[in-house]
């Protein structure tokens, strides 16, 4: 592959980082001299032949029905993803919330190639055994100078969902420690759980938010409640949700009624706690910041304020999922710090954007109390704890999530603009003061999806969630000029559509 | 640090690797010119003042409780590993089975400094939606040609435990399909699967064996029976558990009993199947070649054909574990090849060795219905597929599968001629003819501790497992002079204990 030794010379890294430097006011702009200004249109349609048939031959060995198209990463660059025939588009989906600093950035290209790394991937440890001498200096330039306001500590997974499942782990090891009290472990649980029976096995739950998600592995996928077909077919633990408040937009105009709606979901929740379930039977509830698989549903901090005083009052352990919100996007480092808590969440989880997974916690009784109960043979992975400290130092130096705040309002702005135009076609805009966390409504799922792919037909890659909404998540490196082009081209869409 | 930059420049790797062409006789001698002849000890007591120093610091911040030594992975190097304070051991744990070719092996450093792998570190795809040009011919030249016998199919993942449970929502969602015929999901399932409930949540169950291991998500961690600590206060799955063979050694003074054993085991099995439960209520049954967390348990080709038999019988699926057992260490790139099975089993999962992780399977039925079933952010990680493919060609190019079954044979030997002097001490010796998966038992746990810290003083890296076993996980590149240190280090070892 020629195109690839033209990719990643020393001399390439050295250019980008010293540009970084001269141009402050476009930090997109010194990452990525060669962006391109708009979407590059190749082929009618999306995927064009290359792709459709590279997918083919994947799908011989690998489930790729969900393929939206083959991706050439190699020549895809800042905010534009390229697909195999050389399309690209502006991307604003980011591998479902995974980009943090646009395809093939200097920074982490230079990370890529450093010794660290190469040490990294080709010695990889089994981190609770055999520490590498250089991990606790990776994580606290890293991922725990990242870490939410209040929190020290850090147990390091690999995906979003194995961040949660041990963050419940940890909460159900905690919660029956409590009740257990000073005393060891009784023979009776010592046997039981060898049956996968209580008392050795909690009976106690985590519960969820409806249509939160939290992944998709036994334990998390019990608490996911986003839509059937995650879910169907695959035993489940009999674990609550509660409902969700279901806010009215714009919410300048629906105030009273949407602190009521949030009331109501406080009450209920208070309810299935004091009514629905024995006393310290909820070991955690987990909530997402925004809802985001679930169709971006939002609450105020009101209710996350409530939410927090709850849990405290009952003694239940509050886990933020930060997965997709975290890091950056909404115009906070991690989406909670909008909510001006009366005290920090007990864990935090996060992958995605920094790559490297886990979750975060300041109580050091959220250790369990003997080691090899939190353990697995990895237990992380060094050369994304690397990479997770790339991102947050770059974010960090060029100010990117106060810039992501910024350009946020501006898209707000465009895109209230636009869709006044279609009031009938385009509902729920939202995500004011959330940076480029936005998102809103089409009047149907059939709307939404002819929508999605008229944009890309236009050279915007841009996703959905829940069942009629269409989500942004760019990079952290978008900016206003991205912005305009998304908005024209959203603009021109809906012209084509509803013309 | 200094010493990093001498370890990985360009022309480094490029020597080491010519040197493999020359010297074919000493795989290990031509990748690592370098590698010590023994262990070489400076401070008095592993791990040294270094080590306690680094590991107390990173314990604020990460629970590594569980550390045996923090380890200077830049200088260790072939299969000798370096602690933080300089000495260098003779590694036969190998970050509990997972490194295959040697500490700083050329061939993976190449790999690590290539463009596909900077590439796949920066721009991390979600590869379900957006797979890259080159998954298909990473997978094709790696992973899937080390297929087992009869697969061409993979599911990637990330770790052991996710690799066995993506298998098992194949096998719940292959089953209720079956179950269901063409008929689609009812909407009592589609409304019951939200409230976690029958009929839309699965009530069949994985069976799994008496002391098997297959990790710590909730899913699978409700097939492990290894011990009560890894179980211990998590809410588990009401799924059953059959006894595993438990063999008397040496086999060929014990083979009528032995196939007695495996009669009896095969008969509970097929009885709780047939009267413990409904038909068709036990998706899958999932087992380890060799039971390894649970102290290396080994059963005979009988066993496992027996259990191929009466899984087709019973419309059972069957799913071997080979996360551990996997990728060379028996002899046979997969341990299961050992059985001679009248069919390939259903799914075969693996992690460790490979660094990447996932199940392979060949009926397409395995591949849920429709997209998005079997589906999460990453669907694994072409950084790891890339090192993957990597270890697959070094180890198919050196022949290094069968080299490990001629040095097994040697070590068994050496280690049955050690420990004849200690037959009060030492029992069960057994792996023969498994390669150098190789085990022995002591009489107590304190015995065995005392034994794997004498040969960690002496300059061994040794793990146990289950409650009184010492179980040997060398890389590929184990040779006979490394297996004349091991045994001498035992012998001396067991002379200090027993004088």
């Amino acid at each position: 592959m020629l195109r690839v030794s033209r990719l990643y010379p020393k001399s390439r890294v050295g250019r980008a980082l010293a540009t970084t430097k001269r141009y402050q006011s476009s930090v997109c702009g010194a990452y990525f001299p060669d962006e391109p200004s708009r979407p590059e249109l190749i082929t009618e349609r999306i995927p064009g032949p290359s792709g459709i048939k590279l997918n083919e031959d994947l799908g011989k060995v690998f489930d790729n029905r969900a393929s939206n198209f083959v991706t050439d990463y190699f020549n895809s660059i800042g905010n534009y993803i390229s697909d195999a025939d050389g399309n690209k588009l502006l991307d604003v989906y980011c591998q479902i919330s995974s980009i943090a600093l646009g395809y093939n950035n200097p920074a982490l290209i230079e990370m890529a190639k450093s010794d660290s790394m190469i040490n990294a991937l080709v010695n990889r440890p089994a981190l609770a055994c055999f520490p590498s001498i250089d991990y606790g200096k990776i994580l606290n330039e890293g991922i725990l100078a990242a870490a939410p306001p209040g929190m020290d500590k850090v147990w390091t997974a690999l995906s979003g969902s194995c961040a949660n499942e041990t963050a419940y782990k940890a909460a159900f090891m905690y919660q029956e420690a409590k009740r257990r009290g000073s005393i060891d472990f009784t023979s009776e649980e010592l046997t039981s759980v060898m049956e996968n029976k209580a008392p050795g096995a909690s009976e106690k739950v985590i519960l969820s938010f409806d249509k939160g998600f939290h992944g998709r592995l036994f334990g998390s996928l019990s608490t996911t409640r986003s839509k059937a077909i995650h879910k169907l077919d695959i035993p489940a633990f009999p674990w609550p949700k509660a409902p969700f408040p279901q806010l009215k937009y714009p919410l300048d105009e629906f105030v009273n009624e949407n602190h009521s709606e949030e009331e109501r979901c406080l009450a209920i929740l208070e309810d299935i706690i004091t009514k629905k379930h024995p006393p310290h039977n909820i070991a955690a509830i987990v909530v997402e910041p925004v809802q985001s698989e679930g169709g971006d549903v939002h609450a105020t901090p009101f209710f996350f304020q409530g939410l927090r005083d709850l849990t405290k009052k009952h003694e239940i352990l509050m886990i933020v999922d930060e997965v997709q919100t975290g890091i950056g996007a909404t115009g906070k480092f991690w989406a909670h710090e909008h909510w001006n808590l009366s005290e920090p969440p007990d864990m935090v989880s996060f992958s995605k954007k920094f790559q490297a997974a886990g979750f975060y916690f300041t109580d050091p009784e959220l250790q369990p109390n003997k080691p090899f109960r939190q353990f697995n043979t990895w237990c992380g992975d060094p050369s994304k704890a690397l990479i997770a400290k790339s991102i947050y130092q770059e974010i960090s130096k060029n100010n990117l999530v106060q810039k992501t705040a910024q350009v946020g309002d501006y898209l707000y702005k465009s895109l209230s603009s636009v869709f006044s135009k279609y009031p009938d076609r385009i509902k729920n805009l939202r995500g004011e003061n959330m940076g480029t966390f936005i998102a809103w409504d089409c009047v149907s799922p059939e709307e939404r999806n002819k929508l999605l792919l008229a944009c890309r037909t236009k050279g915007v890659n841009i996703g959905g969630c829940g069942e009629v909404t269409v989500r942004l998540r760019p990079t952290l490196v978008f900016e206003n000029k991205h912005a305009d082009v998304l908005a024209n081209i959203l603009e021109d869409s809906l012209k084509d559509l509803y013309k």
